[in-house]
């Protein structure tokens, strides 16, 4: 066991509690953001300084060519400052020292600001994503399994509810496996400190392990390795070729989080005078006839009882959140953003927050979580082509609605709406999106039965579903797991579909990942997603190409992606028998193309004027010039 | 049996097979439109000549003050002519003399332009539109059952392929009992002459009773009572305070029309190599991914093979179309227009019909019938909130989601999104019009299965469906027997659902237009009707108001309707069992209101703290101010 060394303004805030203040000297526990940058977009920066009355304190700047303290403010607790600071663009690289107090009883407080090096690389359409829940894919380090000092001191593989020990030394271990398979980029499931307690809420036990309570944000949770490792980890991913997206979380924070033990005000968070979960509800955030008690459910009440939600009203609040986004990507090189339940945000704050990150990287590839259920309401919380008051500027959304529709597609008989006409018929729609290749499609996500289970761990059915998500207009995301079948519905807990990746602990008996360690099906899963991923990339109608579908008839579903120079057509045949495809329909891309290579089985198919395409299968051809 | 007197410039085309052409003189066998008026704002007018050869004479124009040949084309077939005039403002009611001809050999043709006198009445949500097939509701002059010129010269009451003899005065007849009733306005299925064959096509059997071919535009159905009934029925039924919507029909015509039987040009229809139907899809018309294949089998597909499909690109057919349409609003003075198969037509042709119209009567409700299963789709085929290049111009649409919501609503066990979340879920999506509150709900329509059929017959979903159709936004359409619970569904045959109005015929034995006639639940269902749709017309909370609704919850849908000054609340209970419903979070509509009254009990309830709701039951409840 490690023990855990913190820099001195980080000093837990427990301690405060048995701590006496004996000098006059003003006590500073901690500064958030914890250093900063010049050379921002954004001269403004509002720094955070907690400690015993430190309200009480004047605060000034020794001269720093180029930077300025412009207002103090307090609020309700005087053990909070927030200072607003003007870095201008002359400003440079160094330290800033602050005095807090008069005379004798002073406080220096000295505060780096760095020169920028991060270039963060944009996601698009010729990326693959592979979502990891780190405490679940492989311990790369024992000795932080667990700390004494943290409030669940516990790690058991046995238990679905502890943590499992996994870690970010895992993820480095291994970034050899993802560039073998084809991947481009890693989300993982939120990295910041969870040091919230294990709470059975009503018998429905709630744990931390998936990382979505932060307590701190300017740590990286010390049990993944911390924010060096999580440095080391992206460096190390970028060297490889593989970009990495971060897990934000706005909406709350957890319940042991610092800031809540002493509140800064009482509109810190949003507060109801009995407890208040969110209905869960989109609609009466876009409904034109949504009452204002619906909207307020929606938006202010809490996810969950031990995930307080924030009050993003709060300019504070707000300024907290943004620099924080702002900070982490700079200060670990971040390359794509993922917003975790987008709609329970306030969606005014949300633009600002956008816009704050956008301002400073504007390719930035930023996608929101908004499990709905319909194509107007995924829409309405992205960048879309309403004419309406609310303008959402959000760049792209996870795809829910691909997502159901590949599912659901897979297990329906087809009919007028139903079977590959869901898929169709969701792609039909994009119209409503001001960048639907900028979608993030997907098939499963920790939040969601195992894909390979919801099809009745059909082969088939999993190739024919992958080869969509692969091949569809979008950024697609994996699952870790997708790729060795890993399976599993959520009944009776989430934990289900987190289980750990076989080989990714010491004392596993199977290693999967490796081949050996594979059993043959699993090879074959791997093999075949590791051909197409890799194909992918390198095929420029997939990775900037158009889209153009066909309706699908008697159960068969075309599309082509193509550029100028390069023609990809996805034949799907959701019948359980063989069909003929005749090609003649499709002769406005096709036009005088005789031949195709079916790029999964390199085979040259010579005269496609008919195409046999076997049951329940999708193949890809790249169509010859 | 009536002989059938026609203008001699309507002499049936057929007769041209037979005769013989013995002088010079030119041969004119048909002017459309057959008069105009002066006073429109689009000053010209193209008028279609039919005639043997007629395109190798001369067409002159006699002086008349303000208007003048601007143009006079000709096309493929030389049995046509099209002269542009131009008409402006200072021309005088009168008729217009044209020559054909030169020399002796002249042909004189008069031609009318008379005053303008219709005076449309807006469509509003004031207004309960009652749908009616003429020719199943009631016959009110046996004369004109039957024609011996007429191709189908039958009709028999026990053949559901045949006429049954129903007509416009049978409707004339019955003007009283819709002012019982309550509606407003009455949208007849189309009434203009099909003089179509009765065909068998492969086992299905196709008739016309429906009105959806037509063979003359020019000329109401014979056998409906022919132009003059039309035009006194409307007479009538606007000095009842009824207004009239007609059905257009501009896709396609009947595979008899006259014009088919000699073509103007090749590219009157649009033509196919072989045989091509429309799939019936709307998504490749509004999916930025499409294929122009897919795009034209929707488009230019035909609806049916006797019903042939108009090239609206040839702008002689559209003009022709445009001002058909603006001939029948002025010579009937029509009040408001619904569009058949509004999706499978040319949507620039659209647009230019559509304005062309609104043009002429701005505040006219054109509504189209776009069969679709999503809002997306709903909204993209009328005046929408879209940011897209096609900017569709149609004030309305038939409200097909929300029937589908309602059907689906009365069937399903509440869930997140089942039972009257499927309603709400559809009214939360509004944002998506322009103008939502002039779309058109219904529970059931001439091509649906019977509202009471779908919902097992259970009178109190009835009464509850019905409900939420007379106090949702939009404009409530009913179809003729709703109210006396007709029932039946589709199958084996569209005629199940179009069964002839009980007492509609005199020898039918019972007579449900009369309370002696009705059974008790039927005199249970009217009475209910009739009692909500005469509040209905009172009430400026549902004509003008706005609609707030709330989240359904357990069950309970919960939705106002207001002005400043009343407030209706409609609260839904779809459980089977009693529900007491607190209405403290209603307390932004509510206000301080202590007591209600319910509409249909007249009961007042003197604290409306909470509320007991019996088991699926809708209460609509005045609020006390």
């Amino acid at each position: 066991m490690k023990i855990n060394v913190k820099p001195i303004i980080l000093v837990f805030v427990q301690l405060l509690l048995f701590a006496e203040i004996f000098g006059q000297k003003p006590d500073v526990q901690r500064i958030n953001p914890t250093n900063w940058w010049v050379g921002m977009k954004n001269p403004n920066l509002q720094i955070l300084l907690y400690g015993k009355d430190i309200a009480s304190h004047k605060i000034s700047l020794q001269p720093y060519a180029g930077v300025r303290i412009k207002k103090v403010n307090k609020v309700e607790n005087a053990n909070y400052l927030f200072v607003d600071l003007e870095i201008t663009k002359t400003a440079k690289a160094g330290k800033l020292s602050f005095t807090l107090g008069t005379g004798a009883n002073t406080t220096k407080i000295d505060y780096e600001l760095r020169t920028r090096t991060a270039r963060p690389q944009a996601l698009t359409q010729a990326d693959v994503i592979y979502l990891i829940m780190p405490d679940r894919f492989s311990n790369g380090d024992e000795s932080n399994d667990r700390f004494d000092d943290m409030i669940d001191n516990n790690a058991d593989r046995k238990n679905p509810w502890l943590r499992h020990g996994g870690d970010l030394q895992g993820i480095i271990n291994h970034l050899d496996y993802f560039q073998e398979l084809g991947v481009t980029s890693l989300w993982l499931t939120p990295v910041i400190e969870n040091n919230q307690p294990i709470t059975n809420e009503g018998g429905s036990m709630r744990s931390a392990y998936h990382g979505y309570g932060f307590t701190d944000h300017y740590n990286v949770d010390q049990r993944l390795g911390g924010n060096d490792t999580y440095k080391k980890m992206i460096d190390a991913a970028h060297e490889k070729g593989i970009k990495v997206v971060q897990d934000a979380v706005y909406n709350h924070v957890g319940i042991n989080h610092w800031f809540l033990r002493d509140m800064p005000s009482k509109d810190w968070l949003n507060q109801w005078d009995t407890y208040t979960n969110t209905s869960y509800k989109d609609q009466p955030l876009f409904d034109i006839h949504a009452s204002n008690y619906d909207k307020r459910v929606t938006s202010d009440g809490w996810f969950v009882p031990f995930l307080p939600d924030l009050n993003q009203k709060n300019p504070f609040v707000a300024n907290f959140l943004i620099q924080h986004a702002l900070w982490t990507i700079e200060y670990f090189n971040i390359d794509a953003w993922r917003i975790d339940t987008y709609i329970y945000n306030d969606m005014e704050f949300m633009n600002k927050c956008n816009k704050a990150i956008l301002d400073e990287h504007p390719n930035m590839l930023i996608f929101g979580e908004s499990a709905v259920g319909t194509v107007v309401s995924q829409s309405y919380f992205t960048k879309n082509n309403y004419n309406i008051p609310f303008k959402c500027n959000l760049p792209s959304s996870c795809d829910f609605q691909v997502h159901h529709a590949i599912n659901a597609a897979l297990n329906e008989k087809f009919g007028w709406n139903e079977g590959v006409n869901r898929l169709y018929q969701v792609i039909a729609q994009d119209m409503v999106y001001q960048n639907p290749e900028r979608l993030v499609p997907f098939v499963e996500n920790h939040d969601s039965d195992r894909f390979f289970s919801v099809i009745g761990e059909d082969f088939n059915k999993y190739k024919m579903g992958l080869t969509w998500l692969y091949t569809l207009r979008g950024i697609p995301q994996m699952y870790y797991g997708t790729e060795i079948l890993m399976k599993n519905f959520k009944n009776p807990t989430d934990a289900e579909v987190r289980k750990d990746f076989p080989g990714g602990w010491k004392d596993d008996k199977e290693n999967k990942f490796e081949a050996a360690g594979r059993n043959e099906k699993e090879n074959e899963a791997f093999e075949w997603n590791k051909k197409l991923l890799n194909y992918r990339k390198t095929s420029e109608a997939i990775t900037i190409g158009k889209m153009m579908q066909f309706l699908p008839v008697d159960g068969i579903y075309v599309y082509f992606r193509y550029t100028d120079k390069q023609r990809v057509m996805v034949i799907s045949n959701s019948n359980t028998a063989e069909k003929e495809v005749q090609t003649q329909h499709f002769a406005e891309i096709l036009k005088n193309a005789q031949s195709a290579k079916n790029v999964m089985t390199d085979e040259v198919i010579s005269d496609i004027k008919s195409i046999k395409v076997p049951a329940m299968t999708a193949l890809v051809l790249e169509i010859n010039n």
